[in-house]
């Protein structure tokens, strides 16, 4: 099997990094590792399999993108730990108030904030209990936390998660909450499933973290509920609708910690290396005609 | 043993509280739990033991201040927990480039800051094992962190520390820093601890954290390194002076991270806890004519 590396490697690792593909080599290529633009897919008449950096492939499935006899394999499970860890850290900081210390500093400005709290003897409910949520939960855990999580089918069990509900009864455990972490994706029965009910039920000490999808809240009835002091805190990296608005209010809250979508990505070297990882166990199967890893694609 | 609660409780837990004792109380008191103004304790002629809800007690320790027959207790062990916590915020916080968010969501910026850091892999080296040091230790365990613990007495262990080498050693082991989490007293041996020599010896990417006493780092070698992108981040809870200067150059340097000496204190309710587990303890062992928890002065 012939091999080619397109692209500038002094470009790895750049968050914009993108290949420039040389029109002989998309005529002859098998297969490709790599998110190519849809568009272009049409342009690689050899090809038998997809293996995406990525861990979303819509673009991909789209009616006629891709020939019947493609394979489509994506990079999910490279993503858990970046996403996992940067909403464990939003928790942190807001429990420790550092984000109003951050305002402080830039007003030079030697000022006590107040009460901090403690994730230790803490409830997290974890909401969707995928690979995220699931990484989420091993850090909550590591540090004191008892873990509570809401998946669709809750006779699946997952790694970290003491107890286990469905969706049912996220009424239920959402009392109990001192942390509410969210990683749902975008589904209809998702849309603003933290609404201005279920925010009610919160303790007035609770934080709320999204790093999911931004429409699993309603934008308003959480800013609402933050700037009455009836939450603690909310840490996004997900937003309704992205990027905010500028004339969003949740932008001035202080007791909101916004940022921009970048939880995922490739903003550690160590997701880098796991979808390396994927990608050459998956050559192997390829080269050997296995069954691919993370195949999302059943050709016809 | 007849015992009488002075002050507001509706003040319990506020930041500033002090308590008025009534003269006729002040006669008669045998045992006092609380941090009374040193200049007044010549005011409590019956005094045969204090017990302090602070760790530090240099104020009491001062000729003339107790009489000779007064014992003293401190709270030593109740502050760990909230210090090693918040110095753990700010090493999330910083390797998650929250900081720079949190500023450029006071600007309504929506921008991406790059790469991320993460501590699953990596190594701390944790400067003064005492209650603070060791609990940052365990949490940084936890979440997947190799611990080298620097002491004056290193065949001395201490819990979560997978390493222990002395102060001589210091220079040895900084070069393999990913995070240098500090929290040493102030003496003459810790003045200006992390110098310029020894914050060059560190990696660019290293985090360096301080909640011990802010002269133990160097500050203007502090922000020179900084400023010159030769270190990725500091938290600093305690700076040299306090409160840090209306002029000092860090205020206003992104990669710093500003806390005003609030990691300890009574932020987190466990610590009020602890402190009256601890004196609780004591009004027992007092009663009972036991040896005293944390006694810091030997009666004559």
């Amino acid at each position: 099997m012939r091999q080619e590396f397109v692209g500038d490697i002094a470009q790895r690792g750049d968050m914009g990094w993108r290949a420039c593909v040389p029109e002989p080599l998309k005529a002859r290529a098998t297969a490709v590792i790599g998110n190519i633009a849809p568009e272009d897919c049409a342009r690689y008449p050899r090809l038998e399999w997809l293996q995406t950096w990525s861990a979303g492939v819509d673009q991909y499935l789209a009616d006629g993108v891709l020939g019947a006899n493609v394979r489509l394999s994506n990079a999910t499970g490279a993503y858990g730990q970046t996403v996992a860890e940067h909403m464990f850290a939003m928790m942190w900081s807001l429990m420790k108030n550092l984000p109003a210390y951050t305002r402080n500093q830039s007003a030079r400005r030697w000022h006590d904030e107040g009460r901090a709290l403690s994730p230790d003897g803490a409830t997290v409910v974890v909401v969707g209990t995928g690979d995220i949520g699931s990484r989420f939960a091993g850090l909550a855990k590591a540090v004191g936390m008892r873990t509570i999580g809401v998946r669709r089918d809750p006779s699946r069990t997952a790694e970290h998660i003491d107890r286990m509900v469905g969706f049912d009864d996220l009424d239920t455990v959402l009392p109990q909450a001192d942390v509410v972490a969210m990683s749902v994706p975008s589904t209809p029965q998702t849309h603003h499933l933290l609404d201005a009910h279920r925010l009610e039920m919160l303790k007035p000490t609770a934080i709320v973290l999204n790093a999911g999808r931004g429409d699993a809240i309603d934008p308003d009835a959480l800013f609402d509920a933050l700037c009455s002091s009836r939450l603690r805190g909310a840490g996004l990296d997900v937003t309704e609708p992205e990027p905010l608005p500028a004339d969003s209010p949740l932008w001035n809250e202080p007791r909101c910690l916004i940022t921009p979508h970048v939880a995922g990505g490739n903003h550690l070297a160590a997701t880098e290396e796991r979808i390396i990882a994927i990608a050459l166990q998956n050559v192997r199967r390829y080269a050997a005609g296995e069954p691919l890893r993370n195949q999302v694609r059943r050709i016809a």
